[in-house]
């Protein structure tokens, strides 16, 4: 056994209660290196009297390692654990202390966690795990009320520039609602609404108004109730790492230097205020001088700020925050956020923009789940060719690895934004890749979006191309992919397993495009086959059940001695499913597939 | 290069502010794997502009790894940063993504530590790092007021029992200080010192109110003012995980069941409140029927401890708190009591009682330190022959790596206490392996602290042995070790490289019980050579320079042909020292020891 391979640590991510009953465990070992792996535990001040033996399943692998995941419930909420290893004949015993042949004699140098306390649980906003969020950028949306354009507002449809105007509005929004309601989204994802210059509205002047060419906050408030009607929830963007340079506060540093009462509300590291050799002399978003970072460890400005996040909560009962450039703000800024936001509304979804590693974010006290970006790059790369589906396999089990599940089952899964190439494009315009990786999308793990066009086949490079005005003329608009799109939501909407059940990944092989995996909760078990290859191909996976049907037709579909054989089209899928006897269990998060005899696996080089 | 030893994660102790220009990273290798290592770092919107190598130095190694340090300080406070790693001609960079064995192209797919933000950084106070610390149990220390005594008070000196009273009080140790201060510690830790009917204080009544048998309020405060007069910081006892089955709102439970005010201020499992084959229908330390769980995630119950917490603080200047069961409190609590205690006194000092990994809680909103349980242990069986010198450096090496420099400056190293038998005893009453024992700790990193009576020779086995009244009689302390003690607090007090300057093994062998290590600042450089068996030796390391001295005689040492020599006696040591030219250099925790020319290290199988 590869003893330098072996890693947990009693914390974070590799050991978190899920729920006030339920700790969950994760082990890593070097891939194909352990056969069967056992967690020990008991209550420290009780051991003999407690102890109990729970296997541990193989969870997921990426190139180097496999981990391994179990649900402890300790009965007096302590639980005290170290770990059995086998492999080929040889038992290796793992605890704080770190590896022994022999079994020591606990508790003493056991891992710890220390008492499930229902005040530090990482809860998510339940509905957060059934959303299908839709990303709308107000000014490219619809124009519903010309009369609020800007002055140098552009015809309908024309050529996105970094900064020209359309006129799209909050009227707009609302025109189409119903466009909405029938695609199937129930959650919009808003890109900064407030008083700003630009047409993205990234730098913002005014934090309690609705910029004047949307509408005002009325009309804010008038489309946040109507979404609410018709079962869409509405998640705006919080755009507090910096301001515009025009935010009256920054402009009073600017006349009154070092004098100005706000001259702490920013990060000066010199003066006078200006920029050198393109260096301002204060701290920016990146180096654009016209977006000043606020000082958020400033009690004014926090309490400014979060005043501003409780205000819209109140004021619109809006339902989640995004927050921009999450990651350059200090985490005791965060913490605060969340309390006052959940205490606003306690099922408020909270969703970090951060691209690399998010974790210190992601332990109960900060964001309940981030854009996953990583997820983008590693979908797009597979659905384009660039990889074997073995390291796609390998490449998503390590971000399934990441986080803890809470996170897991809302992380905020995009293919595409304001600041990329549109879908299409990203998928060198061909609609059969597009939907393939759009299949995927809607039978992952996690809460997925779609970008306001992409489901009527709009095209566009990076920004500002990918920012053209939402095609409203049906003949325009690619009636079929939309179908689709509506097919994939509603299949989705349907099956709660899409959405909490157990991911696994049942076959990836070296050099091959294709894949199967499944999802499975207590009552129905899906099994997904795709042809990512641009020939016809025939899939085959040992199945033991008869009674599968083809999900959208309904058809049965069997297996040939054991053997299930599906055949594609040329990057063409199909969706199997069986329904599964009800049972009853007590509910951890991930004892749901347990009900289900699990089929083999193959993924291997 | 063993991929699967590679470590690190761009957060907790692997990457972190150490002040408000300095970020530490760490990374772990196999042992003996990697030859030379450096960081790769710039800043992510201006990678080419910015971009720096810093090489990485060994910190610290244990059986299965070695760690690497380096100090990075981003010119614009963010670090995009990866690794290359070199071995044997092969080359290989780890970044967020993996590894790779061609240089990817930066910035994206970087490491990233987001930005330092000073009200995120991880502060200490300042006088922990010097102090010496002198553990006293108010009823065993001196009875200098016999009318406060209990009426069972039996005569001092006699046997101490779970159960009995010797009448040690607050006058008791005002009688005492200038012993203490004679002694040269500078910082006493109280057990607790509020009502309570047991002789050991860990079941409080009133958290208010010194108990009567030790004194009253303004007498604590007489001692603590006296204290302070001597140069001596307080540090008291938190005990904030449970209270005495007497204290009134559990009182107030017992009586009236569900109907009480109080029910939600413990945690009541089930009613009638009753014990049940050994089990309390309510959570408990342990499962002690006497001592009752708070719900500390109950808004009245927190207010009031935090209460309690600020109180003290600012009643009687207290300089610190030591939680006792910490772990098994809310890190929602936690975090709130450091705003409270930091508010009262931006200095005070808050010591967690945590027996295994204490990572968690040292992160900078928690804790400033904790009891360091594994050291002794460690250390215990060293000295006790119980493992070589090698053995011993691997776990030093994997106790200096579990934690942030900033704890690693302050861990609060105990040898025993009124938990554990005493130090003599753990020596097997072994006078010179008890000095050999404590002069290691006043010679490591960290913040030692005494049980009160070792350094007169008390003996006792576990509780309540070990928890004898203090021997006055002169004629009866061992005043030999009492002069030793006093010589090594000295020794520590005069010298800043003992306290704060870096540590590290120098020699270290499979099979030898000896070891050599050295502490080094930019003034002086100590080479510590200790005989930890009970023959005669003569231990040789390479010394390059000739300007050595013995740090107690002052006469010169010198080596012979590049080897130095030292003859020791069975279980004897000697502390070398040199002056180094002082060099001004930029304070990052970790360049202290740059000034030296590094001596090679032997740590080897």
């Amino acid at each position: 056994m590869l003893l330098e391979a072996l890693y947990h640590v009693p914390r974070d991510k590799w050991a978190y209660a899920y729920d006030k009953e339920t700790v969950h465990l994760r082990l890593r070992t070097k891939r194909d290196d352990a056969e069967a792996i056992c967690v020990m535990t008991g209550d420290k001040y009780a051991w003999d009297r407690t102890f109990e033996e729970v296997p541990m399943k193989k969870a997921a692998s990426d190139e180097l390692f496999d981990y391994w995941e179990a649900c402890a419930q300790p009965k007096f909420k302590r639980l005290s654990y170290l770990f059995r290893i086998e492999s080929s004949g040889e038992t290796v015993y793992l605890s704080e202390k770190g590896t022994m042949n022999e079994m020591p004699q606990p508790p003493g140098g056991n891992f710890e966690f220390q008492y499930i306390h229902e005040i530090d649980l990482f809860k998510v906003p339940e509905w957060a795990k059934d959303a299908v969020f839709y990303q709308i950028m107000p000014e490219r949306f619809a124009n519903g009320d010309p009369a609020l354009s800007p002055e140098t507002a552009e015809p309908w449809g024309g050529t996105p520039q970094r900064e020209n105007f359309f006129g799209g509005d909050i009227q707009g929004v609302m025109d189409h609602i119903d466009y909405l309601a029938d695609l199937g989204v129930n959650a919009i994802y808003f890109t900064p609404l407030f008083v700003s210059p630009s047409n993205h509205k990234y730098d913002i002047i005014d934090y309690k108004k609705v910029d004047p060419h949307f509408g005002d906050n009325a009309k804010l408030k008038a489309l946040v109730d109507l979404c609410h009607e018709k079962g869409i929830r509405v998640m705006l963007d919080a755009v507090f790492n910096h301001c515009s340079k025009e935010f009256p506060p920054f402009q009073d540093v600017l006349k009154n230097g070092k004098q100005s009462k706000y001259a702490d509300w920013f990060h000066i590291n010199s003066y006078p205020v200006q920029v050198v050799d393109g260096i301002p002399s204060y701290d920016t978003f990146g180096f654009y001088e016209n977006m000043p970072k606020f000082n958020t460890a400033n009690p004014e400005v926090k309490s400014y700020l979060l005043d501003v996040a409780e205000y819209w909560i109140k004021e619109i009962k809006l339902d989640g925050w995004r927050l921009d450039v999450a990651d350059e703000i200090d985490h005791h800024f965060w913490h605060d956020f969340r309390i006052v936001v959940k205490r606003a509304n306690p099922e408020a979804f909270i969703v970090g923009e951060v691209w690399s590693d998010s974790l210190p974010w992601l332990l109960g006290d900060q964001f309940d789940s981030v854009m996953n970006y990583p997820f983008s790059g590693t979908v797009l790369d597979f659905f384009n060719g660039e990889m074997d589906s073995y390291t796609f396999s390998n490449k998503i089990g390590s971000l399934l690895m990441r986080y803890p599940q809470q996170t897991n089952e809302v992380i905020f899964n995009l293919l595409c934004s304001h600041d990329t190439p549109r879908l299409l494009n990203r998928m060198g315009e061909d609609k059969r890749k597009l939907k393939l990786t759009v299949a995927f999308l809607f039978t992952f793990m996690g809460t997925p979006c779609i970008f306001y066009g992409d489901e009527i086949g709009l095209t566009g490079e990076g920004d500002p191309d990918c920012r053209k005005c939402m095609e409203w003329d049906p003949a325009k608009q690619d009636q079929e992919l939309l179908d689709f799109y509506k097919k994939m939501i509603s299949l989705r909407k349907e099956n709660p397993a899409l959405r909490r059940g157990q991911f696994r990944i049942i076959d990836a092989c070296k050099d091959d495009p294709c894949i199967i995996y499944e999802r499975v909760d207590a009552e129905i078990h899906f099994t997904i086959w795709m042809n990512n290859s641009p020939e016809a191909r025939s899939l085959s996976h040992s199945m033991e059940t008869e009674d599968w049907k083809d999900t959208f037709t309904g058809e049965p579909v069997k297996p040939d001695n054991g053997k299930m054989h599906v055949t594609l089209e040329p990057y063409g899928f199909r969706i199997l499913s069986r329904r599964l006897k009800q049972e009853t269990s007590v509910s951890s998060g991930k004892d749901s597939g347990d009900a289900v005899k699990e089929e083999s696996a193959t993924v291997h080089q």
